[in-house]
């Protein structure tokens, strides 16, 4: 029996498997009430806070509180009030927290979620920051792929359109990842998964990543062009095993679920070279799905669609899009009345490859680096005043450190060790962070530099292994 | 017995006078249990879909839910948010109607509520689609109007101001004409009523439309200039008789009611002509209502009001303004009870003259004709992926096509038929609409060009009686 | 027993101090009962109309009303819709009176929550108008300080920062002067108190005003410049005696309260000069808390804060702020439930300093004098069609006639008496407003001018104590 309540759900790694599993249950049941009023949440109230435009989100959040008997109080046009007068979103969290009972927010700012849950006193829910995650819509895509194919694992799910900016895709993938699914990238041309998301599945997920570039070029010219295949490993701590001759049987057996995205044109640069790539993105219409790896495609998407996904598409029974919308509220419902405490769920761990979480050390030292992505929480001018920088430490070859707010990875060239044994300041030296002795520096023990000025500037001298 | 529910009022015409009658009953009773918390609508939930600014409908829609027991999810900035991203209001139908159990949308685009309504899967209710109809203001100005007249029928009712861009008033000039009013229309210079509406008086309802053009100088001279009088027929299928001489009597009797609209400047193009016409856009005060015809008159507005009505009116017993603005929520109480099934109404059928309105032929051909009206639904970038332009042919001579989306009109001058009897393309002939070949192609053989131009694009070649 | 129903808050000064202290005891009957859903306001209505951008105040009133069982509807766009249209506030409040049981409003225009009050029929709480009032903020503030310090009376509560703007000091300045505190002004350069405010101090609660110009240099170096002290006097109608000696004893007697703001960025005309005060704008921070005259001082602020009140002190347990907001919600509970009747309060009359509330002549003479204040709500566009300017004659000596909208002054120059015996024009004299005649002319009797040139307009003369 584990209880949800008081937590927080930022990231879709903040539930398990076995959590997210029960919640479906849940969601089933809430699905079947769906005609009857609910009081499992009254006398609760929901904080709405949307900091960028929404509608679907928006309202299937405040749909689910209603339906479960709660109140929800909004601000949706929160971007031009408070934030207007300068004011943190600690700040904000910590007084929303005192007049709420559950908080729902959608920010611009990548991590902007792990810090309202850092402040707020109350449960926090991610509804999407920046282009980091959005586990709610991965929360209703699995539902939809469970409902349909009764498990994730084993299936094969491509991804298409903008993985670059597409929040939803990159919760997504962590979670399908962690339930075994072997997922297929196919991002429109220049649009491809970030580098930290793509080396996440690798140090977190432990599966094998196999680019195209490495493989033949006949796998391009299918019916929709790969870019990358990723294969869960069969158990826990074991990397998939995937030689180039069974991603072609991987092809070949068709495609289980087709997850289209659109253009986040909203998040884009305006550059010509953009421009030019639109008019090169493919669109999923009947023509594209008669391929023969389509037979049984879902054909899934978050919503708004513009162009990428034709409307010809909508009567045919593979197509999933409205069903993953409609299932946002039952979906989200569960997740409400677990995290406000209503209802607790039974929990079994037998199918929770998660549990193998991997627990990195925390760099957190004075006077820090900085975050390397400029819409992450910490680098904006009104969270400085009290945001510390803080990394996972996730790889020493190479040096890798992940922002515990947005995730974007950093790979410094300089360390130190705070032992420096006579404690003379004779004895502080910097080192390259590939060289030996870098890696034989204890984690707790290790002082991470931007750059050999700033090493220089807290009295580093470099040490004979720098510049080798 | 007739239920409402699952139902949709998009247009005045959508109900039947019998049932908008036996809805106005069903307020008073809502009326009379104000002060008590009603749960009628427990469990339901509106959607309040506002793509342009409103207070006063978005309050009274909201308040009225509440009052039933019901609640509210609302996205007022919704032109902000998914329109944005280019999504299509087919795809919000679609996704908001698995969310809540009765839409209520404003757009600015004609027509779209009819859009909404055919995707969403629940009751949707036309909260405004630009300049088109307003069918829940109407029934509060016809609530008030029976409050204190007790019928509608045999009124005089004169319009006044901007009767070429308010949606309201193009909603109550069909339910007036319905109910048996003689209606007199006092546009401001320039404001006159649109012509498809004109048109509409004549086609649907049958009455009589007087242009004082036609008329002696001196009908001009009065307290307020009439345009053209409409007279109901006084039984169904007849032509009204309206000889010049009884538009005299019925100027002579006085005005029953003087509804009195704003100059509708967020619609307007701002050349220096109109504000000249604004101008001359007469204001109704305490002078203008010492006025011999107007000493029983109910002086109405559908609000907001600017200049055009002034506040020392306001103590005038005659001032009913406030009136129809707080008859909003028992009215829309009654409405969505009725649409959500959560009440019946039984309605007599003898007061009923709609029930004989007329069944018009459908234009669906492809390729298609598109609608003149540029602010229509189906000229909308986002909408033409899957929007078909559709028309009822409601008259054959002039040919007149009228758009099922926003009701405009256009009158195409080629025709064909689709029935060449030796499927020879040799016998593709085109002919004028005016011909009398044209009159006697039956409708559902009827092909209609746009221009001459696109007839021969389509292999068509000219008949004799073109261009004679 | 006193009732607050169908009664409004707009100024602090519309509850007395008995009033005040016994919705504290609702509010904290209130906080004990917040886990439970009540059911006092169920069936009742809140209308939430924010002209202004507003998260927590909006958000509180909101929480505190569905806490109670009530519902809400609000306007949070308000601005971008009826205003837009020319809509007059007073049009907007009677419709809205229509549909709610109570209003809440914020509006940029000073006086707006009082011709809202006038209008709407039901009760109106004013949560912000312009720079004028903020009334419900004042309860919060003394709510925190009472739950402390058990009583205000005595206490030395310093208001720091941006005094000209910040509605919410003006409201606490009269609630800490009728509740018996001694107030240190300490102004940011360029911020002081509005003289009206200053005036106001001196007229209605008839404490000791002492402006530190007068006082010796070594004031205002001490851990914060202090520009004027406020002493109200021990008992009503006695004047504050406070000799300068006295001051510095209260100085040194260290402050009780430290009242923060922000400065009001967004009411800021954008001067270079005003650019260099923001950089002297001191900073409340660690350092200056460990001054001597700080060891027991609640640190307040109305939030949302900026870099005016550091990030380090919200540990600290001085830190009142937080506190301050988060008793938002049970004080606007308790305000709501006894505004709508379902509660009722004793009041004991024994603490009321205000009963002895000073009563004022009102001049509302056509064709009146304008407010100075071009922020006013009787100097709008939309407006002046229906609101008659009205002040308060404050005092004879100077003159001094005060805005019933938005309290500020004006000091007209030249009057005259409406009884001239003869009822002869040759009579029609016009005098200097401090002339030894004027000051004998009764209140009712008195005629003023903007101008002479408005005296003559009006067919006056000047009398011989013109121009003197």
């Amino acid at each position: 029996m584990v209880k949800l309540a008081n937590r927080h759900l930022v990231s879709i790694d903040d539930l398990s498997n076995g959590e997210i599993e029960a919640l479906f249950s849940l969601a089933d049941e809430m699905s079947d009430s769906m005609g009857r009023q609910s009081d499992l949440c009254r006398g609760k109230i929901m904080a709405s806070l949307f900091f960028e435009p929404s509608t679907r989100t928006k309202l299937s959040f405040e749909a689910g509180m209603l339906r479960l008997g709660g109140s929800v109080i909004s601000a949706a046009d929160i971007g031009a009030s408070s934030l207007a007068k300068g004011e943190s979103i600690a700040d904000m969290a910590k007084v929303v927290g005192s007049y709420a009972d559950i908080i729902v927010i959608r920010h611009p700012w990548e991590g902007a979620a792990r810090v309202v849950a850092q402040y707020a006193g109350i449960p926090v829910i991610n509804a999407g920051d920046g282009s980091h995650e959005h586990p709610t819509q991965t929360l209703c895509d699995l539902y939809t792929i469970r409902k349909k194919r009764q498990t994730i694992r084993g299936l094969r799910i491509a991804l298409w359109g903008d993985l670059k900016r597409g929040r939803t895709v990159h919760s997504l993938i962590y979670a399908l990842a962690r339930f075994g699914a072997t997922i297929l990238l196919c991002p429109g041309p220049g649009l491809e998964l970030p580098e930290h998301v793509l080396s996440r599945l690798s140090t977190d997920y432990r599966g094998e990543l196999k680019r195209c570039r490495d493989l033949n070029q006949a796998l391009e010219t299918g019916p929709f062009a790969v870019d990358a295949i990723y294969r869960t490993p069969s158990s826990p701590h074991q990397l998939a095993m995937l030689p180039d001759i069974s991603m072609r049987v991987e092809l070949n057996a068709g495609v289980d679920a087709l997850y289209v995205t659109r253009i986040q044109k909203e998040r884009q640069t305006h550059t010509t070279k953009e421009k030019d790539l639109n008019r090169a993105y493919p669109v999923v219409d009947k023509k594209l799905l008669r391929g023969k790896g389509f037979k049984k495609t879902l054909v899934m998407h978050p919503l708004p669609r513009v162009d990428e996904l034709a409307c010809e598409v909508d009567a045919d029974p593979r197509s999933m899009y409205f069903k993953q919308a409609a299932y946002g509220v039952p979906v989200r419902m569960a997740l409400i009345a677990l995290m406000l405490g209503a209802r607790e769920i039974s929990v079994s761990g037998d199918n929770d490859h998660f549990t193998t979480k991997p627990v990195y050390h925390v760099y957190e030292r004075d006077p820090g680096i900085k975050c390397p992505n400029t819409d992450c929480v910490s680098n904006q001018e009104t969270e400085i005043r009290y945001i510390k920088p803080k990394f996972k430490i996730v790889s020493r070859m190479p040096l890798t450190l992940r922002c515990i707010y947005c995730d974007h990875e950093l790979h410094p060239q300089y360390v130190a060790s705070s032992e420096w044994h006579q404690g003379k300041v004779a004895n502080k030296k910097y080192h390259s962070a590939n060289s030996r002795f870098a890696r034989s520096i204890r984690p707790e023990n290790l002082i991470v530099f931007a750059s050999e000025g700033e090493a220089q500037a807290q009295q580093f001298k470099p040490s004979s292994n720098v510049r080798q």
